[in-house]
């Protein structure tokens, strides 16, 4: 998971994409990165770590120019290294190249071997540099047609915002696995992955990129094509369930609703009719659980109290203080939960440890009766397009019954959302998602050796 | 503004002291110390910076022994200084002594003066230090004697815990303005300025230290004397309205129960019949909010979502993006605010400005109707006991009038709820408070010069 | 200037680069790297700093494998830039392949310019790049072969040392330009640049690498092949005169003695028969002075001492100290210096500013005559083989007369060693040297567009 | 060990008192502060680390005013902490104080003891707390008067530079032992421990302060009493012999030209005729070894360089690398000594296992034989007034003879100069000095409990 941003052409341009960036954090915590171009010049910063680490002062003076792009990165196991960060830039034959990219391509090994018995020399194992090497190899120069043939040789999920001489570039796969929209501050456009980004800058929401389209931005305004065929669209629901901010709007609906939406469907599929109140594991199923308790008519309370100060730096306790970090970040209100009967909201659940923790401590606490209500059908596939899920085998639903995983959770009783509820309570057409993590029903099939990229890469920055 | 913490025997003390310090972080952001005590050895550990910066495994593994106390300290203008932090540790003619202290002392000017007259060399201007002093002028050298005489000669506020050689002290001035209470963890008594602290390092509460009481733990157990005489006891008001953790409870009571209670006592002093939601301002205004939503009857909603990166280092941007501080920390919700009648829930205005700001964002996100209302009585008049309340002159509500700052907040009305109405809702009878904020009934008089000490001292670290 | 070191196959691999490093750490003090390797694995470090500050307990462990090679670099105005460490190391089509260079290219813009119109982006603005892109672009796969043909296709100056898979590769150019020595540690071959680096590690001196020959060092042991035409030797002069340690043997022969015997021609050439003492301006100018001293039968004195201390992060003090950079590395001995006539030995003059400030010290400090004696000739021409210095228009005697020079200096007399002088007094044969900056006899023509590589690149990390 | 500095009155003070304490960092590495005043305001950093790691710009224009003094403090086992640096300043009851000591008291345990009983409270384990405390006791409250008072009770060994509010005090304890001299720039008085520091920041060298003096500088100008009773001048020889930077002048003479005759008079007192060079053990042996050369006759030759990297930060390389510290700092030049009869000359020898591997290096890089001459006599007891000694167990020649010591350092002969050769070899009448480290001749008894203080002090900062 990544989030993307872009800004042309605006005086303040890189100050701009930095608050952007900020506003996208979630989507990445790993890494930040902006390049930026003023007359023919690039510069570029990119580090491991926060936004609010990455940049100070001093390197946003240094980001000059009226056109910006960004990108925060998220943290994937075994490739934690400084090299994969973005955005990617260089120099090419085509000319200057930086890119932000968002998603997941299903045939960058087959592409990345090609172009390796080219000659190409491939510096990171990003996607975002396959993409720039095709580029470099394209049989026309002429940026917006070397764009194009380089695109559709793309398979897999891509939303990317993209840098070229004097052109800024934003592109969704034709599937649109994931989101990205545009927006207007004073005369520039701007490119990102959500709009509480938009919201943050101070720009106007214009309009979603359609999958399959590239929309080329210059001084002169904003150009759009659709070179790309598109046969289906499957934007990612996952987004809405968990992924993306509640103030965002993505696909062009709000989360917050669609969440709400979610728990007042929960209320009615799966009640709990004895329950006292209503309340949320904090903060993801917050939303889901106002819904659940407008939908039933029960009280909302806040059993548990999130610690503001969880930082990185955290020292574990030894041993000897068990279910410490669970504590730490989330505390019971004792006063609240003593003899109480609670639905407890959950957006949705990976392994199941992070429930069991939570839910134990809400029994030390004094809760009477738990009852635990998903707000979205079992996680049982993983994700080729960009969502980092665990491998099949690590998903608790994708091998156990519900019985045994209530067992394991240690609740009263355990519901999730049925796969018609969910959709039903989305605000697009339920045929314009990828609900393949819950059906098996991937759009498009993933190449062989998707991990073996990185698998065979052998070098370790240390 | 402090947070104090203790523990004694415990193998672990120090890395439950960081614990301990961890969950009372609110109390104070600018440093934290610990000292601990092993054999006849102190170690100290304090610096400038959150509890997770200051301290690692390393720290934690340095700072031996079974005995631990800890402070967390809140930034008081200029006196933000590497000198002004605690624990405060010395070397004296009575022993080794460590002290950590919540609460302002109104003779300390005096006390200083005096014994800076017989040679005492002051390195800080903390009232800590002055007690350390005082100790090592006792005419009598027998530490619980030591202790006795020393805190009748003190004036105003103070929640202590005390390091005197083997032997750890906890003590509550007699009017009992800041909390302080004793839990048990194995074998250790457990000091802590709220039971959230007791609550994440697995401690039973016992109960708090009372006004003017002084215990003394050894190996051997507890001991209590109450040498203070004691006219009336005034615990703090604004530690249930503000200050403490909603999962803490305080002088013997949940501070959530409190804030909703609150909030209830508001719907039915000033309640909004046209409102389509009840928000809080987050976080603080929650609780009070949920009261309110649950006793008028109306949808309690998120309006406004706080982004949790918010971190030291931010950028500030410059000047082009207006009120960007206000919408970085919380972004409004458009789709829920837009066209609706809201019941603003805040739990205290100071100066007015954030209010303001925050209104002016919830306009701009579409609100039709904003109707404020605060969950206690205007604050007119400074604190001398501990809360860092701006200059009467700088409190909105001690110069102005209700329509006056109703049109400078910007709401359509605006509401406080009553003084009888905030007693009304609190947990202890209403004669135990310090309500001199709301009502200038200050229970002990400020020596003349409170603030001259700081002012005086002309030394500055670069 | 760079320094480089290699080591294979041997369990202390990348330590003993380290230390390596260390005493090459005079070629080079802007940034350091090393690559490891281990099995098919690959371990990278590299950062601007000087060796010590690069690399920790923690780096160097992590740094495995038997194999290892590094680099120290030298800074060079404009691309100072983090990505610009060596050694750069790359995954290709014929292997795992990690350079580093010494030197200078003198048709890297053209080798660059053909390689980016076959579609290869370049990361950095580094000869070793290139290099590496030829390796990729290889017609043949063998590593032997591949090594020879892209070899073959340089032009100008390199020593490198090379890991191609699990062999270890070491080279000079034809013409011999830098230096580069082989030794024996134990089992393993040992590539350093100067022998001083194999005294440090313990290793024994075989051999230096020959101009035009490539050695292979396997598991199996050394094998060396000279596919490269030999015209003539030109080894750098300016190594002995100035660059190389004093401890150093290069190209065969001692540099310490190299610059006494210097000393000694200067003292024949150029006497000072009034000097009552003779001194250096340390530390280049140490061994000419000694050999000078005991030549001319007078005294030699450290009539200025150097302080230890001088760091980078040493703050420019105002104008008001006039010449307090110079003083402050640099402290003349008063009592030695008043009255007193002065043989001053200097190595050689690029600027003649810092010899002017010098002077003007030793003028301060009474000295009654200064007679300068410059241990080579003039410096008239530019470097294009690696050596850093300015443009013609900097070197002052490439436009001034002796007379002034002697006049801005500030000295009584000054001296230059003669051509023929300084090629008397070398080890070597006078053929088989590069005297270019002397005599503008460059043995192979630079590119026209020798510097146009770095000035197009208009990327700036920030 | 410490150097100290001062100036008042000049605009650019803390800026000067930086390039002082610049000049003096070879007599102190581990920490470095000054305290600065401008109108009633007093400035203050000090900081573990070097004199160029301690200050930056922004610290040095935040140290405000026209007064200033500065200190660089030597590592002495157990006390290295940061509350252990100076200059130590407060507030008292006589006014704003900070001092900078260099020196040992000898009755120091005593001092603290008696105050402590009057409860002061001790911060720091430093001497100079010791003083201030004093100061703040006196029964007068006059500054000069209260001085004088105080400084009337010490003994042992001070020389410091004090401020008083608006004074400036620079004193030297009855027996002169550590230097201090008084410089003029401009308009202001500068103190310092050496004259390398009145060089370097362009001050005149006006003269010594004389043992027993105290001197008082004011706007109005320099004022000097001499309250305290001197019975004899004995000034440190160690400080001529290996202490103090050799283009310093101390006690009123050059240390380059005491140390050149010490190498003479050694020459003279135990020739090696037999040698074909004298090389000294770099860098403090060098100007020994030059005196020596000289009056021997024999060639002076560098045989061992310096490497100018070793830092602080160094890595120790595993076990498999013996000898690896010594060749890091020190390489031997092979073609030098390979087959030669070497004088090597040493300033002084202390426990002896340096010398012993400097030795073993060279006959390694192939000397025929190695004649050690030092040029002091064998130091035998311990330094109570401020020289970091070790114990007299661990000075090798208390309990060893000549012989031992000679085959422990593997010499082929061993001479030290004569108690007699050192005092010829002066530049002072030789009763002026304290040779106690020689011949046991201790000017001031030492209290019994000297390191007293030190252990029963049980905290330590982690």
């Amino acid at each position: 998971m990544c989030g993307i941003f872009g800004i042309y052409p605006h005086k303040q341009a890189s100050r701009i994409t930095y608050l952007g960036l900020y506003a996208l954090q979630h989507r990445g915590e790993e890494a930040a990165g902006i390049v930026s171009r003023s007359g023919n010049k690039v510069y570029l910063r990119k580090a491991q770590g926060l936004v609010s680490d990455v940049f100070d002062e001093k390197t946003l003076v240094g980001l000059r120019g009226d056109m910006s792009i960004g990108h925060v990165r998220y943290s994937t196991t075994g490739s934690s290294n400084i090299k994969n960060t973005q955005p990617f830039y260089t120099k090419s034959r085509i000319g200057d190249i930086a890119i932000a990219h968002n998603g997941n391509l299903t045939n960058a090994v087959k592409l990345c071997s090609d172009l390796g018995e080219k000659g190409s020399l491939f510096q990171t194992t990003m996607d975002s540099e396959v993409i720039v090497h095709l580029l470099a190899h394209s049989p026309v120069k002429e940026p917006k047609e070397a764009i194009t043939w380089a695109f559709k040789q793309l398979q897999g999920a891509f939303s990317v915002v993209l840098m070229l001489n004097d052109i800024m570039i934003g592109a969704r796969d034709s599937f649109g696995f994931r989101p990205l929209c545009i927006g207007r501050l004073d005369k520039a456009y701007v490119l990102a992955s959500e709009t509480c980004a938009l919201d943050l800058v101070g720009a106007e929401y214009v309009r979603d990129i359609e999958p399959g389209e590239i929309v080329f931005i210059t001084k002169g305004g904003i150009e759009s094509i659709k070179p790309l065929a598109v046969t289906k669209c499957a934007s990612c629901i996952f987004e809405y369930i968990y992924f993306a901010r509640p103030d965002s709007n993505i696909f062009g609906h709000s989360v917050y609703e669609a969440r709400k939406n979610l728990g007042k469907q929960l209320a009615l599929e799966h009640p709990v009719p004895q329950a006292d109140l209503a309340m949320p594991i904090p903060d993801s199923g917050t939303y889901a659980a106002l819904g659940f308790a407008q939908a039933a008519g029960i009280p909302f309370e806040i059993g548990m109290v999130r610690n503001h100060y969880i930082g990185r730096t955290f020292i574990q306790p030894s041993q000897f203080l068990r279910d410490f970090r669970v504590k730490v970040k989330l505390n019971p209100v004792k006063d609240i939960l003593k003899g109480k009967r609670i639905a407890l909201i959950e957006d949705s659940i990976v392994r199941g440890t992070t429930s069991r923790a939570r839910v134990k401590t809400l029994r030390a606490a004094g809760a009477k009766e738990i009852h635990m209500r998903v707000s979205c059908p079992p996680l049982c596939y993983p994700c080729f397009y960009g969502i980092d899920f665990p491998t099949k085998k690590e998903l608790i639903a994708s091998k156990h019954t519900l019985d045994w995983i209530r067992d394991f959770i240690g609740v009263d009783s355990l519901e999730y959302l049925s796969l018609e509820g969910m959709l039903a309570a989305m605000p697009l057409v339920k045929d314009k998602f990828c609900t393949a993590c819950y059906n098996d029903a991937y759009p498009v099939k993933p190449g062989k050796n998707i991990s073996k990229r990185i698998l065979e890469r052998g070098s370790v920055y240390v």
